[in-house]
């Protein structure tokens, strides 16, 4: 009942955008991609949210991920930056929406504790912890990239475990029993 | 040049998001449809993203409208509102943005502006005005649903005016001048 199963991480910041993909087995795991999206240098908002919604797509159409786990803070210092914050996450929910990918979020602080056991261990702490589960030959400059890397550890680690993370994997089932709420 | 334009209106809330149809020519602008989508009956916030995701689509394969009017406050209670609200907005736009149909966004106060000529007008006064603006026989119970409506008759009254929301129809004149921070 081992099913191989694909997982994509994301990170959808309104400055950077981590990804990454692992495949999992059972209780193994390889790691698969692990990249960013640089989105500072488009000062247009817009414009940031357009690649974020593409680059998603593009990577589920490219490794037709099972799940996705998104790294979603709930806390920020303004209701600027959680505004965009939010239009951030929605737009990479909303490629997994429209793929019907299952999307399950955690809290930065969730993500810590599943890789290192500390929920406020730092980016280098997470960053090593994932280097040494994934058997990764280098770390990238850029330790946001690991971010989404991290998220899909989490998922994986998480997996089985009701009310780990906030899931929605249960939209079929949840459509399949509200038709008449869905007209 | 007076070309026939059809211009979508949303107002995509956490708890209902009004929607709203105009086609335009020339100073001419001719009611098409007015609705909302209730999404307080489904507790889960994801499956509100889904609905309000899937309901844009409907509406821009059903309308090919050209343009999209978005109404986006700026300013909320709380950071984690105004998160909600991102990803309402988020979903909405990804859906604009997937079918390259170019958004613009206008705070409230802008809408109300434009359509009543006072800032601060209440639903009832915005409702009233777009009834004789538009002809509309009746006005929906809820007042919810002229929200999106008059976000599009906001935008047709502002097109032309440069800085009058905030416009991202730039978007392909910006690929094509910015090919080399695509890659």
């Amino acid at each position: 009942m081992n099913k191989e199963k694909i997982i994509l991480g994301i990170d959808p910041g309104t400055t950077i955008m981590g990804f990454g993909l692992i495949k999992v087995e059972g209780k193994k795991m390889q790691f698969l991609q692990l990249n960013e999206l640089h989105l500072k240098k488009f000062g247009d908002h817009y414009t940031k949210l357009k690649l974020i919604f593409e680059r998603t797509i593009e990577l589920i159409e490219t490794y037709y991920p099972d799940e996705i786990a998104i790294e979603a803070p709930f806390y920020g210092k303004n209701v600027q930056s959680m505004l965009k914050l939010g239009r951030a996450q929605g737009v990479a929910m909303a490629a997994g929406l429209s793929r019907q990918v299952p999307i399950t979020e955690y809290s930065p602080k969730k993500i810590k504790m599943a890789i290192t056991g500390n929920g406020n261990a730092s980016k280098e702490q997470v960053a090593k912890m994932l280097q040494s589960l994934l058997n990764l030959k280098e770390l990238p400059k850029n330790l946001d990239a690991t971010d989404g890397l991290a998220a899909a550890v989490c998922h994986f680690f998480n997996e089985g475990r009701p009310n780990a993370g906030k899931s929605y994997s249960g939209w079929s089932a949840f459509v399949k029993q509200n038709q008449d709420r869905l007209k």
